[in-house]
């Protein structure tokens, strides 16, 4: 049953306030992998674990950090939503290795390597020239295995995802990114990432983004598990899981600081266009209090047993999590 | 017995590296808190917490982190030093209250308001004016004691150390200094100020620093203890601890860094002057191997019980920091 298990959103962007955890607990999720930052530099990633520490002291009824999987056991007994950070680009330790280990013990738990651009650990998806991981990148992949921060190449381009995952001491993630099979966007990944992921114990989160969906925002709730599906025929059922890409409430101000942050002066449209410039039309399948629940009904469904279905959901993510959040 | 005993120096700022470390171990101390910053920024913070988790993984047969009590008796029992943090300056959370707890999370469990000048919190003890503390002071003090961080105001004004022991809501220290009646120096503190400290459970940690000793450099072991003698008639020996201020093998250049940070553009000599500009002449009673345990021996003959004697070297800290340093 969906109200029994152990549910991880493995990403989510939302605007954060005290009606968004209310729906957050009433959607029945138990941790949500929450997007600290996208571009914000150390001192700036200070700042957002500053706005964080007040949320949690404000709404305590309601969330609680999570630091490691014991914390989510934690917030199901207690009712409470789990929050975990990770940063979707490595602009949260400048240009210094040893930040990695200092942002770790604040609760950074995920860091992707780039984020659609160029940076300097790897490029990203939207870049026409893909270099591979950088000097400072293989240094910085090292390191994060050490410390136990899980690499995350959602935003990532080909050659460099591949490399990653082969660097990588320690199984990586793509949070949320859907297979390029199912839909031909830049975002989403190609057979070969995701085989070469998931063969070496890497998790792969299906994205509830339009831009990321075949038939955009008029794909339903059984295409979107008929991709799933299709993907744990080529890869086991383990290794997928939920990473919605869930921004809601948010102003089309974020979305343009998460296209553009301060490295454009001409307008970026990320995954959209000048003449469709704004946030994709929702899903009315996956509204913010029953979207997580609507899939897992979706895919019993679709054949997937109340097990496998438990792992898509959580189990999946929680598992990775445990081991990989382990310093060596 | 000192080699049984829970050591702490509640002060040391050293050329750190593993010459070091050693030195350290051999002096039988179990625990130090170590001054991680003088003028640093947030940002710069972030980098000798880094410096400091290499020194942690390069040296861990020597030296381990502190972050509560419990890890004193963790380094006593694996025979290793205990380093706790502290930043002189209130110069770590820049000008931003959320910094506090961040801050505290990483580690750093004692803050000074003020180092010698007027800060964002309070005043220091080389301006002319004393304005106590301010606005934002106040709210700092209230959110350092509600995450249990140490309050110090070893380098504060008259006034400012009055009213922040008043508003403080938990006992407050002064972790390096000594009584004025022994030294009339500006950075050591009145009878009022070591009164209204002790009786609100606050700790006096004695200085080793010849500038703020009777007699300077010449000042004798004996001369030492009895002014240790001299505060625990005053105040009781429970309220008093070392803090010694060393400043082992450091050059000139740190010495300037302390004095002058960025602040300013003529040289500012601090208790030094012109002629007198370097670092004072050691006291020969008080090499880093050896000095705390001569310390122990001299308070034992000059009348101190074994167990007062232990209070001061270590137990006052231990007790003090353990209720200091658990959030409200």
């Amino acid at each position: 049953m969906y109200q029994d298990e152990i549910i991880i959103d493995g990403l989510q962007y939302c605007l954060w306030d005290r009606a968004y955890f209310e729906s957050l607990k009433q959607s029945g999720v138990t941790a949500v992998h929450v997007t600290l930052v996208y571009h914000e530099n150390a001192r700036e990633t200070l700042t957002r674990f500053a706005e964080w520490n007040l949320h949690f002291e404000r709404n305590s009824d309601l969330i609680m950090p999570v630091l490691s999987m014991e914390d989510v056991f934690k917030a199901k007994s207690e009712g409470k939503v789990g929050i975990f950070f990770g940063a979707q680009n490595c602009s949260p330790i400048d240009d210094e290795i040893g930040l990695i280990e200092v942002m770790r013990k604040l609760g950074l738990l995920i860091m992707q390597l780039t984020y659609n651009n160029q940076s300097l650990l790897a490029t990203g998806c939207y870049e026409q020239e893909d270099s591979g991981v950088t000097r400072f990148g293989k240094q910085a992949i090292a390191e994060m295995n050490r410390v136990g921060m899980i690499v995350d190449m959602s935003h990532s381009s080909e050659r460099s995802t591949l490399e990653a995952i082969d660097l990588s001491s320690r199984p990586i993630c793509i949070s949320h990114a859907n297979p390029q099979r199912a839909h031909p966007a830049l975002r989403n990944k190609s057979d070969e990432v995701i085989r070469a992921l998931c063969e070496r114990g890497g998790l792969l989160g299906f994205s509830l983004y339009p831009f990321h969906l075949p038939g955009g925002s008029d794909c339903s709730l059984e295409d979107f598990c008929r991709m799933v599906a299709d993907a744990a025929e080529m890869v086991g059922v383990e290794r997928l899981a939920i990473g919605s890409d869930l921004c809601q409430n948010q102003p089309q101000s974020v979305l343009e600081w998460m296209r553009n942050g301060r490295w454009s002066k001409s307008l970026d449209y990320g995954e959209g266009s000048a003449s469709n410039a704004g946030w994709p039309a929702a899903l009315p399948w996956f509204p913010e209090t029953s979207g997580l629940k609507n899939i897992y009904q979706g895919l019993r469904e679709i054949g997937f047993s109340e097990q496998e279905t438990a792992g898509i959901l959580g189990r999946n993510w929680l598992t990775f999590l445990e081991d990989g959040l382990k310093p060596e």
